[in-house]
């Protein structure tokens, strides 16, 4: 077969990256269970009609067919229909986690204690155009926390905190700080409802275009779709130019709603849910969570807080965290679960911490140390090295064939391996002169060419060479 | 929405659960580190003509398909067509992880060091009728190590230990053992070639089947469709049934070669290569290895060794893990990629441990304590212990509402965390009856109901109990 061509929108990583990746996962996964949320994993498919509740995500879904399958396969219009029958069971892969996630909660509800604080990790695809940052296959790392029936309000102040401390964990590697820009949707409700508009999901499918086309088209846009006469528009793009990291966007939003004649109960709800969020930000992630009144967030899900991230130096990559708080996803009839959850595009970050050289892996194997082999006949002995060094919990592999001891080293060199071992045999000499053998075992340093007597029962790697470190790329 | 159903094939864990398996595939990926192999994790998708290139598995292929996708779908026979033609690029969900592996080594061959070891943890799906132990969705943890042209036999040897070593890791969770049992395509193709029979691969299609069907109707099979005689279909039952632990079982397979007047180079080769995994394997993981000339591996790319795994008092639940060697998987033209690789099914593993009862978590939450909240006014002094126990790598949640003491006491239980922490309030009486706040804060140990003062910068809590943990469930 030729060569095979990576296909558009699906990422891979070479092994060296694959450990970046690796570690932006486990440090996300180590903040979640430091604060209690269990991690979960559902099924990588969904009956399509529940995929399709929310229609404007319909042009995004892979549907799954069998190749052996009886029935002829249908058009795509078809398709849909046959979905949204009631006992349908054509499959489509997921596009988010949130969709899975409120189904499982549904279907487990019995089983689960609430409030239900989960972390879930996996791939989720869409059938979008490909673009930089934008995948059709790509890993979201999501926080979710549901009550059943009623959820405290203090959960919308936590779960973005969560997310400012898991991506803060990652400025050691390198990674930019994050600015999580926070709004409220009875804010935003409240006050264009206050100022007479009542197609309130028409607003803010036009605020949230502000980013891609720029307050004058967006002003057209709320005459023409929200039926907003001139000044209403420009009071929403007064508001959506509100923001700043303390209370005092709460008293701004205030004196624009009083300058506008808007008196509305919903406002002030959300504005009180604003600065305890805003207020809590200040003190436990000051600098990292500001108030911005354009996120509008353009699911019609969210019905309090929304969020989105953006990585400080790379804004044009667009949002790499985002979310809200839900009342209404997830309902038996019996009980409602609101919830509240924000989603992380670790693709999306992590090939920008890549592609931009931000970040690197010291090394493309877990191997500290390369054992040597002086001859296939004595394999046995780099064997037994190894296993005594990995029992004591050090990574290590050893070489491919008793080739000379140079080619050997090179071995190691090429992965990046720091340590290469030679076993205590009849004395010998390595290519590059050094007297290898003995009776003792030898380990050697190939970075500094350094080389040591070594015991393997005993014998410890520095602690920043046992594993492979992910550190700045600069 | 009503309450939604599972989907047969399609397991999902509970959050208890879920912690068992997390905690396998931990296992499993440590063992493959500290032996070198580097992770890698290819995309879940492959052009639809790769998937298909092995005739014999497209039934169990899911395809792809855009809902939105312009041109009408075809049926099932016409996907086939289409994906056969050479630019087609319909997509399929893999079924393995070894043709995608195969693939991604084509595609980054430039980039990557040989021998290259990689360990591979993912999803894989096949429309396949589910039934106990065999589902649509599953995850599978693979190791392989593929060489540029050619590829040393030892390795044939040191990856079946690599899997003893992973597995035997498990026995303290309360993992039954596991048997691995090997052959050697060479010794089972020698003889038969030996014999007479040319058709190998219809013997080893009716051999593969002894465990289902039993000898006599084998035999009858090999009569039918291998082209053999009585008393070839007698010597190849001969061969099968011969099995053991030591080097003996070379010399048995050798007398009954010898008795049928069977010489062959290939046999002798590929003997040479049994006996030295059998006796590597006797030495460094006794007991666990077992050459068993039955073991057929239906797939027909392997030229060497091949393994099957069973779990000791399971084995009617099939292999958990399977695989070999092969030299021609991998080809660009200018080079052959020869391999040898294991694959371990962790769905059916996972699943047997809990349907059976061997295994569980010590509690449902990653949490070690929940923080009490005395009243909503005093969160942030709960939420301030939280952040000091987590800086020092405790798991902690706080409390979701300011209840009466002893319904905080009741969440944490619920969920099996076994620490409610009491901060330092004016003195206050929890519903038990016991004292709590005063000026010092308290830690409670509600197994044992045992109380004491505790200082939030220094408390640690026993070992045990820090993360969940997963023990024998008897």
């Amino acid at each position: 077969m030729a060569r095979p061509t990576p296909l558009s929108g699906f990422p891979e990583w070479l092994p060296a990256d694959r450990i970046v990746e690796q570690h932006v996962l486990a440090a996300l996964q180590r903040t979640f269970e430091l604060h209690g949320f269990a991690g979960i994993e559902t099924r990588a498919v969904e009956p399509l009609d529940q995929l399709l509740r929310k229609g404007e995500t319909s042009k995004e879904v892979y549907v799954l067919r069998r190749l052996q399958e009886d029935t002829p396969w249908t058009t795509a219009a078809e398709a849909v229909d046959a979905a949204r029958a009631a006992d349908d069971r054509q499959l489509g892969l997921h596009f988010d986690l949130t969709v899975p996630f409120a189904r499982y909660v549904l279907e487990n509800a019995g089983h689960l204690a609430f409030p239900f604080k989960r972390y879930q990790v996996q791939k989720v695809w869409r059938g979008e155009r490909p673009q930089d940052g934008r995948f059709r296959e790509f890993v979201q790392a999501d926080i979710d926390v549901v009550g059943a029936g009623e959820l405290p309000g203090h959960y919308e102040v936590e779960l973005p905190l969560v997310i400012a401390e898991a991506l803060g964990s990652l400025a050691s590697i390198g990674m930019p700080p994050v600015r999580i820009m926070v709004n409220n949707r009875r804010v935003a409700e409240g006050f264009y409802r206050g100022l007479g508009l009542d197609d309130v999901d028409a607003v803010l499918r036009s605020i949230d275009k502000l980013d891609k086309i720029g307050p004058d088209a967006v002003a057209e846009l709320l005459v023409a779709e929200a039926a907003a006469t001139p000044e209403q528009a420009t009071a929403c793009l007064d508001l959506a130019a509100i923001s700043g990291a303390d209370t005092g966007v709460v008293d701004r939003v205030r004196d624009l709603a009083a300058r506008h004649g808007v008196v509305s109960d919903l406002l002030e709800t959300g504005l009180g849910e604003l600065r305890a969020l805003v207020a809590a930000a200040a003190q436990r992630a000051p600098g990292v969570v500001v108030a911005d009144l354009r996120i509008a967030r353009g699911l019609d899900y969210y019905t309090g807080s929304v969020y989105e991230t953006v990585l400080v130096g790379h804004e044009g990559l667009g949002s790499i965290c985002s979310g809200g708080r839900y009342d209404t996803l997830a309902s038996d009839g019996a009980t409602t679960y609101p919830g509240v959850g924000l989603s992380v595009g670790v693709s999306r970050l992590v090939s920008r911490l890549l592609s931009a050289g931000l970040v690197r892996a010291s090394r493309s194997v877990p191997s500290a140390v390369v054992v040597a082999v002086t001859s296939e006949d004595t394999r046995a002995v780099s064997d037994a090295v190894a296993t005594a060094l990995r029992a004591r919990g050090i990574p290590v592999e050893v070489a491919p064939t008793a080739a000379k001891f140079g080619k050997q080293i090179r071995y190691a060199d090429r992965r990046g391996v720091p340590f290469v071992w030679f076993p205590g045999l009849p004395a010998g000499t390595a290519d590059d002169g050094s007297t290898v053998g003995a009776t003792a075992d030898q380990v050697k340093d190939i970075r500094s060419g350094e080389q040591v007597e070594a015991d393997p029962a005993t014998w410890e790697p520095p602690a920043a060479d046992r594993w492979p470190q992910v550190v700045p790329a600069v």
